[in-house]
C-alpha cells in the first residue's frame, strides 16, 4: 500500500468538492490502486488545519473549530516528518501561492493545480519550474487549467510529444463564459443578472472580471501554447476586454455593486446580431504563427459553437493527422464537480507513477 | 539518454506508417524527451528483419532483400543480448500473436498494440495478462484499440480510476463504418463499391467482414467495458451482423468476389429511411446494467451522429459529473496516420515512465 499525503490549498467551490470526492472513494483507491490517500493539511488564505491521521467527513466543522492561523511554513513542518509521497493541491486563484511553487518543490512536494497563474507568469518562471521538476524527479500536473475536467491538455501533450505537428486549437475555452453567453442568447435577461447567477453557481472565477476581461481564456491559450512548445508571454495575446474601463480597477465589491453598467454594451451587441446568429466567446491559438486571440464573435446558430448548451466547453485541435477534420472535445468546461474530478484524476496519476518514497526535506 | 528498443510486428498500413513516423521524429525524441528510439526488429507473418543498430529509411528494401524466415524465438534471441527497455508493437490483426503476449511479457517486453484481440479474448486471459504485468512491472498500452488516435480509452480510464461513476458510452465507434455509411448516405453508389474503396484506402480491417459483422465494434465495446471495471465475455454482446449468412464463412477472396451480394439488403434499408434520416452504425455500452449493443440504426440527419463526415468516430461518455451533457470526443477514428500516431503516443508514454533498465530474460 503506497501512502500518499495530500495538502489542499483552497477550500472553496473546487477544494471542498475535491475533499469530499477523495473521502468518498478512499476504499476504492485502496482496493483498485493500492493507494492510501490521506488529506493531511487544509488551508484557506488565513488558516490551516493539520491532521497527520487524515481528514474525516467532519473536516468542515474541524476547520471552523480547531484550525490555526497560517504561517509560511505551517505545512513544511509536518510534511518533513513523513517519508512518503506528498502532493500539494492548489485549488485557489492566488498569485502569491503560485509564486511559492519553487519552494514547494524544494520541500519535495509534487504539485497539482487548478490555478492557471503559475503556468502563465513569465516564460522564465515557467522554465524555472520545469528545471526544478527535472532535478527533483517530482511531478506537476494541471489538466484542469483548460476545460476543467475535459482531457484537453493531455490530448495536446500526447500529440505534441509523439512528434505530431500542431496547426491550431480553436473553440469556446471558458465553461463560465459558455454558460453566460448560452443563457444570454436564449433568455431575455440583462447580461449582469446572468453573470451574478454564474458567480453564485460556482461557474466563474472568484472574481468574474477574470473571465469577462478575457484574461482567463488568454491564460488557457497560453497554457496550451506553451504545452505545444511555443515560447510566449501573456502580453503577446490579443484580448477583447468585456469589462468597461471604469470597472476594471474597482474592488470586487464595487464591481458587483455596479455590474449592471455592463448591460448596455452587451445588449447592443446582441441587438446587432442577424436572426441566425448568436454571440460566442472564442479562443484561437494559431500554433504555426504563434498568434493567440480572445474575442467575442457573432457565429451562426447552426455552427458547432453556436449549438453549445449549458457550461459546455468546445475545443477543435487541428494537426498534421487531423488536418481536414479536427479532433473535437466537448463537455462541461466549468463547475465544481468536473473540476474537482479533474484534480483527482491528476492526483491518481501522480500517485501511481511517483517514486515510492521521497527523501525528506 | 534512455535507450529504447522497438520490435514491430506487422508492416502493413499501420505498421509501415509507424516506422516512418518513428524515423522522422528520431532527433525530436532525443532532444525533447532524452529518448533514443531504435527499431531493432520488424516482422510480417512469415519473415523478420533484425538490425541491432536500428532500421533506417531504407527499411523496406532491406526487408525485401535481407529479411529471414521467422522462427518463434527470432526476436527473443537478439532481445536477450541487450539490457535496455524493450517494447513489442503489435500492428497486426493476428489472434495467434495475441496469444503470445504472456510469452512476450515473460521475455521482459512491454507491449503496445493496435490489435484488439488480446483484450477481447476470455476474461481469464485478460486477467492473466494483468497479473503478469503487475508481477513483472511491465506496461501494456492500447489507446488505438478504440477510436484509433482519439484519446477515448485514456478519458474513460482517467474517469474510472479517479472514482467517477460511469453510466454509458454511446456513439459511432468505427471509423471505417463511419466512412462507409457517411458515403453510402451521401452518394448514389452500391454499398459494396464503397466497402471496396474503404478497404483499398486502409480504413477497414484487413478482412472487412470484421467490420461489417459488427465484431470490430463489439470488440471496442468490450475493451471499454473492461476498462470501466465490468467482467464480461464477447458472447455477452448483442450484435447486428451486416454480412449475409452465405458470405460469413467464405475465404477472404471469395467474399471479395461476391461482395455485391450485400447490396440488396443495404439498399432496402436505405430506401426505407424517412427523408430526414440517415443510417449510422452505433455502439452502445450501458455500464450500469452491463449491456453492450452493436446495431445499424436510422438517426435524424440533424443529430450529432447524423452530422458526421469522413471517417469520424464519435463518442459520448455519460457519468456522474457528465450526466445531463456528455463528454464528447470526435475525430478521425480510422486511418493509417492517426492510428500510427496513436501507437507512437503510447510508445513515448511507456518509454518515459518505464524503469530505466530491465533485467534480461
Ligand atoms: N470553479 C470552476 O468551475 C473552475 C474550473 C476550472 C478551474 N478552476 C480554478 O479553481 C480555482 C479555485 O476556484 P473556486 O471556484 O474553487 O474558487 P473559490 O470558491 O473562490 O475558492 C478559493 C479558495 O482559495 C482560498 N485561497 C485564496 N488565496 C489563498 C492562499 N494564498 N492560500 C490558501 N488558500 C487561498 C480561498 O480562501 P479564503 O476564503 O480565505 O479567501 C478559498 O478557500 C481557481 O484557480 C479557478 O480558476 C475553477
Ligand atoms: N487501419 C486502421 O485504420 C486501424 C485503426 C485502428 C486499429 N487498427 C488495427 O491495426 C492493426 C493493423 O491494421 P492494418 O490496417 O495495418 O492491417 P494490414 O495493412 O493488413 O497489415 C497487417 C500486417 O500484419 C502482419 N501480420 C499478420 N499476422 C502476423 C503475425 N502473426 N506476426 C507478424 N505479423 C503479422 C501482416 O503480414 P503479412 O503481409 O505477412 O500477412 C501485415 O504486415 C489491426 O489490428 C487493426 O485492427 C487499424
Amino acid at each position: 500500500m503506497k501512502q500518499i499525503h495530500l495538502y489542499i490549498f483552497g477550500i472553496g467551490n473546487v477544494g471542498s468538492t475535491l475533499i469530499n470526492q477523495v473521502l468518498q472513494s478512499h476504499s476504492f483507491f485502496k482496493n483498485k490502486h493500492n493507494l492510501d490517500l490521506k488529506i493531511i493539511g487544509l488551508a484557506n488564505s488565513k488558516r490551516v488545519l493539520i491532521d497527520p491521521n487524515g481528514m474525516t467527513q467532519k473536516w468542515k466543522e474541524d476547520f471552523s473549530s480547531i484550525s490555526i492561523v497560517r504561517e509560511s511554513d505551517s505545512f513544511y513542518k509536518v510534511a518533513n516528518l513523513y517519508d512518503v509521497t506528498k502532493i500539494a493541491i492548489d485549488a485557489t486563484a492566488s498569485k502569491e501561492l503560485s509564486q511559492h511553487y519553487p519552494e514547494l518543490l524544494d520541500h519535495n512536494f509534487n504539485i497539482i493545480t487548478a490555478n492557471k497563474i503559475a503556468n502563465t507568469l513569465s516564460q522564465s518562471f515557467y522554465d524555472v519550474i520545469r528545471t526544478a521538476l527535472k532535478n527533483k524527479g517530482l511531478q506537476f500536473e494541471y489538466e484542469t487549467n483548460v476545460g476543467a475536467g475535459l482531457p484537453i491538455i493531455n490530448a495536446v501533450r500526447d500529440l505534441y510529444n509523439s512528434g505530431e505537428q500542431l496547426f491550431a486549437i480553436n473553440g469556446v475555452f471558458s465553461g463560465s463564459l459558455s454558460y453566460i453567453f448560452n443563457r444570454f442568447s436564449e433568455e431575455n435577461k440583462p447580461f449582469s443578472e446572468i453573470v451574478i447567477d454564474a458567480l453564485k453557481d460556482g461557474y466563474t472565477e472568484p472574481d468574474p472580471r477574470e473571465d469577462l476581461s478575457g484574461n482567463d481564456v488568454a491564460r488557457k491559450l497560453l497554457v496550451l501554447a506553451r504545452e505545444a512548445g511555443l515560447k510566449l508571454e501573456f502580453d503577446d495575446i490579443e484580448i477583447d476586454n468585456l469589462v468597461i474601463p471604469s470597472l476594471r480597477t474597482a474592488s470586487l465589491n464595487q464591481f458587483l455593486d455596479q455590474v449592471t453598467l455592463l448591460d448596455e454594451v452587451l445588449q447592443e451587441k446582441k441587438d446587432a446580431l442577424a436572426s441566425d446568429q448568436v454571440l460566442r466567446h472564442l479562443g484561437e491559438l494559431d500554433v504555426v504563427n504563434g498568434v493567440l486571440k480572445v474575442s467575442l464573435k457573432a457565429v451562426p446558430k447552426s455552427s458547432p459553437a453556436g449549438q453549445l448548451k449549458g457550461s459546455d466547453g468546445f475545443f477543435e485541435i487541428y494537426s498534421e493527422s487531423y488536418a481536414s477534420h479536427p479532433l473535437v472535445i466537448k463537455g462541461a468546461g466549468a463547475g465544481r464537480e468536473v473540476t474537482a474530478r479533474g484534480l483527482l484524476s491528476d492526483i491518481i496519476k501522480v500517485s501511481k507513477t511517483c517514486k515510492e518514497v521521497l527523501v525528506a526535506g
